[in-house]
């Protein structure tokens, strides 16, 4: 069985060389652009590291591998127009280097391409495939206008920043998982295994993102730390302390949250105070063991080798104790 | 077999009074504005026709007719948004009602909810219902590009406008009655005569739109005459008169249809003039005859009865010679 690293190998070596010569030239610029961009590519190489678990070849999971990735371009490209993103992974969003109009429609278009991919399976498994992919998509739209509409509600709990995150980015875990292994040649009970197992990952995963653009070591992280305090993200800290704070705690997080006026640093400084007074950071990483706890916990489950199973041991550790 | 208004019927009826009860409430709540906007429903009734002239039970084609409607309806919510159209059927357009980012959205989860109701059909048919379900949403997007190009531009020709209209509107006619063909029992040869059937006439339909707009009967058409002109559409009329200009005409015409500062009355005249000087109405209607001709031809290829294919020629008349 392959390693993430080697499959990683793998579909950067079938993705990333792959153009869309088409026409109108003004369409599939803007997607060859976005698909240059690089990535992790954590969901396609779940994909295909599902479907070795159960014993298939991955080229027989690589059309989809390809499929999710195209999905999630898709997502970032219509969320850059509606955050007003001017940046993705330090070069300029689709709809600032071009137009909203033609990021509308560059989002469209791969959102079809990704289902061109999504269909090169075997007919047997296409409703299975297409039934957790149509669901899934459905999901992430409705986690993104969740986001949109807390963008502007200070009373937003922390299960409902849990059920927003779940559907904006770890139903999109537990597909790639799901798919893989329905393509692996896994049954239902285990295909389900594998989802609820991503469904952990994704939220593990999130919490860790909070975390760490707050409290990651700047030199290993790779980007100043505070950029979700200066964009006023709604964050797990964010939300989590404003649930525990007094009165006057919430006019101070919410002061060094919004005040427009406050420089950079004296507002990082003012917002982590309060993180801190909470305890927020051992909040959410106790949160995020018990996500990795419960995810380690479906693999007991499903039926394959204890080698395979390894793999998938090494991912969970690999997305949830990452310090990048 | 059923003629087209009682295909129409049936679909309204299963269509019109279903709502989506789901949360986001930001998000549902402007689909089932859409929805509830009627319109002519063609596309749906085609694909509903096309499955009995070969047999089948529309019913087992409901899942598709509906999956064709909620697709064009996502194009439009996104169109409007590119066009800054703020009304549709004399009402808001989604992203004047809200906006553009809940119109985004909503689009979205509308072109995942038609394939929730497109991969409803015997397993054996995916594979070619899908295939052509992804080209077609793919060639839409090709087409709506395209429309943004020629939007700035005064040398497009007659044939990229024609080849624009195929991808952003007969294509979609094409792909309903190729659909409905598929599932009604139609071999792979007559589904895809169904479709060039289609696209002729989707073509012939378009033409006939752009010639209403400016030469239709106020009262039957239930619109005021020159609206494309005031809104400087490029339709067949314009683009065909622009290539026939000598100097003098092209100053004419661009001046007639892009100085803002005109009165709408002089303006419609003043183009109106120029399209009758080439006799663009005439033209116009010839071509129009030339798809119906075509259309009709591609009838006589297919296997059904002769009854059924009346119901064929119907409905290209009931398209391609309307007056409304």
């Amino acid at each position: 069985m392959h390693t993430f690293s080697e499959l990683l190998k793998v579909f950067k070596k079938n993705f990333e060389n792959q153009r869309f010569e088409k026409s109108p030239e003004e369409l599939y610029s803007p997607i060859n652009y976005t698909l240059s961009f690089g990535g992790k590519r954590i969901r396609p190489v779940m994909t295909l590291m599902a479907c070795e678990v159960f014993g298939g070849n991955i080229s027989t999971a690589l059309p989809q591998a390809i499929a999710i990735e195209l999905f999630h371009n898709f997502t970032l490209i219509h969320d850059d127009i509606m955050d007003k993103a001017p940046l993705r992974r330090g070069r300029s969003t689709v709809y600032k280097k071009w137009n909203s109009d033609i990021a509308i429609l560059a989002g469209d278009t791969l959102f079809a391409l990704a289902y061109q991919y999504a269909i090169q399976a075997e007919t047997r498994l296409l409703p299975e495939i297409l039934k957790i992919f149509n669901q899934t998509a459905i999901e992430v739209c409705e986690g993104q206008q969740f986001d949109l509409n807390y963008e502007n509600c200070n009373t937003v709990t922390v299960d409902e920043y849990t059920e927003m995150i779940r559907l904006k980015t770890a139903v999109l875990f537990g597909m790639a998982l799901k798919i893989g292994a329905l393509i692996g040649g896994a049954n239902g009970n285990d295909a389900q295994h594998l989802y609820n197992f991503g469904i952990n990952l994704g939220l593990g995963f999130q919490l860790q993102d909070d975390l760490l653009d707050s409290f990651g070591n700047e030199k290993v992280f790779g980007k100043k730390t505070g950029g979700d305090i200066l964009s006023r993200k709604k964050t797990f800290l964010y939300i989590y302390s404003l649930e525990q704070s007094n009165t006057t705690d919430r006019k101070r997080l919410l002061y060094y949250y919004n005040e427009k006026k406050i420089a950079p640093k004296e507002k990082i400084d003012g917002v982590t105070a309060i993180f801190k007074k909470f305890g927020v950071e051992e909040v959410a990483r106790k949160l995020i063991n018990n996500y990795l706890r419960r995810g380690l916990q479906t693999l007991k489950q499903i039926d394959a080798s204890k080698e395979n199973i390894e793999q998938l041991k090494d991912l969970a550790f690999k997305m949830i104790n990452r310090d990048k």
